[in-house]
């Protein structure tokens, strides 16, 4: 029949689509009970994350629904990643606007369905509610680090090396490419930018060898410095030794001023994480074993602040340290 | 010095506004991490429950900042008491509106050191940030029950009897009041409906009790049938056994058709759970220790549904079964 649909109300769009999210995970009961239930277990400490997203601030409103649900799933697992938690589960708090389909929920739950399967997790619960605002979208993911051993940003000690996983940059110039600033023909910096590859099996293998970690959300240099503030000491990194994409790459042979962009735009989600020089054999080779590169990039020092060095031993400087949302 | 003030960043706002929050909770790691770390243990399980809140749809642009955080803890802490567990701390989502002055914020921030002390938890993490939209609340509370004895929605068997905390139906006439569709001259409908009081201490005595429990968020009506759907059983209670304020009786003694509203409004916040009838005193007494009265207000049967029965034994209809909001 054409004319309009009606939109389906609160039980009717749990039942039918984000039960099925839940389906294969005892602990969310259906989504039948007032919350989810979680075995725990004595040798393991629970880690806990939760990130918001909201339409015109985090993502566009043209943006695919099934890629808004995976990155706001992913920015969660890679914040459990950087503690070296492995992820348990999730709770989803969707708030829809006045004009939001049905069929964008379900696009939305697809997008979930996918992320499941590969990342092993499954819907524990939640809220659906709906509001006069643009859709705004909340995720706790809980995950699990055997006790006494979660990764945190606090512990780099001077003389430890700098390292991240994957390539820096990506996410920061794939978001100017949606905007039409770089050139980006094969859209692999736009997909960056939309799906961040959260580093799950890496944070894990981390654990006892890292001594600080981090994921890169809010931009290299300002995570840096978070990592040095709270561990009280200080950073130098070496411009020429930063991963690039080849597509990165690309942009900065065209425009070399983007290198300030790659430093301090956010969006990466790679692990930036500090270990002593002699496990550099080590740590590259447990994540390679995952598939994923790990480049040192810097070394700890003692006092504070973050120092960039050019090509010649020249210190760069730049006028923005990182990107500041409230 | 008079004129505009600027409004703080993110991370001032964290610092400043939020982290006494959790500076006496170690998991919170200061709010310095990607995460928060919360011990387990093997005996006992998790339960978890996120609710959101937002304003113009869960709260009024005036309502006192600090009673809709307590607000918005309490909902979530009630989610906790309906399955029987102890509150163990919880995560904040924090959508500001463009407008949201920092003074909103602190007094926001007030409210929840008030109620963390009156329930014994304190915030362990979350995510702050700003939108285009109304202020969007996403409260993630974490609870731990007695390994497999969570409380649940199913459980309750024909011949239980149907219990309730507390009184029925303040919360919808407290909203009536506010809107001035209902006198409320002492202003304690309106307090009970800014304020629940969740029965956490209640809920924890009715492990091994009660054989099925929710908290009354929706309307006793809905909520009851919730309840009898996913145990396959029907119900059957009696009017005149509600438990009643002084203010909502006063209130239906001028207007009795308000019996509809008592029944079918929600956000009452009291704990609905049935029992076997022997159990009856047990479960009355265990509330009373804890200071909550609780009151037996029909049965459960076989077959399916929820039916009201007046006081000369006939059976009322109502036009809605509860609140539905999506």
């Amino acid at each position: 029949m054409a004319g309009g649909r009606e939109r389906l109300g609160e039980f009717e769009l749990i039942s039918r689509l984000l039960a099925p999210l839940a389906k294969d995970e005892p602990g969310a009961l259906g989504l039948l009970d007032d919350g989810a239930v979680l075995a725990s277990s004595s040798d393991s400490d629970l880690v806990l994350t939760k990130d918001l997203m909201i339409c015109g601030v985090h993502f566009l409103p043209d943006d695919p629904a099934d890629l808004v649900a995976r990155k706001l799933l992913r920015v969660n697992l890679s914040d459990l990643a950087a503690m070296g938690a492995t992820p348990r589960g999730y709770l989803l708090g969707l708030c829809l606007a006045p004009d939001t389909e049905d069929e964008w929920v379900a696009r939305f739950a697809d997008g979930l369905i996918e992320d499941q399967g590969s990342f092993g997790v499954h819907m524990l619960g939640g809220d659906t509610t709906a509001g006069p605002g643009p859709v705004t979208l909340s995720l706790t993911a809980i995950g699990t680090v055997p006790k006494g051993h979660v990764l945190r940003r606090k512990g780099a000690r001077p003389g430890d090396r700098i390292f991240v996983t994957g390539t820096i940059g990506d996410g920061a110039l794939g978001l100017l490419a949606l905007r039409g600033q770089v050139t980006d023909p094969t859209g692999v910096l736009a997909d960056r930018y939309r799906l961040p590859q959260p580093r799950v099996s890496v944070g894990a293998a981390l654990l006892g060898r890292a001594t600080a970690c981090l994921d890169v959300s809010d931009g290299l240099l300002a995570d840096l410095g978070h990592l040095c503030d709270v561990s009280g000491v200080g950073a130098r990194i070496e411009a020429a030794a930063l991963p690039l994409s080849d597509a990165a790459r690309h942009a900065l042979a065209n425009a070399p001023e983007l290198l300030e962009t790659v430093l301090t735009g956010g969006d990466d989600y790679e692990l930036l994480f500090t270990a002593p020089p002699e496990r550099t054999e080590e740590v590259v080779a447990v994540a390679a074993a995952k598939g994923v590169p790990v480049t040192a990039i810097g070394d700890v020092t003692s006092g504070s602040g973050v120092t960039v060095q050019g090509g010649n031993g020249e210190v760069l400087g730049f006028a923005r340290s990182g990107y500041r949302h409230r």
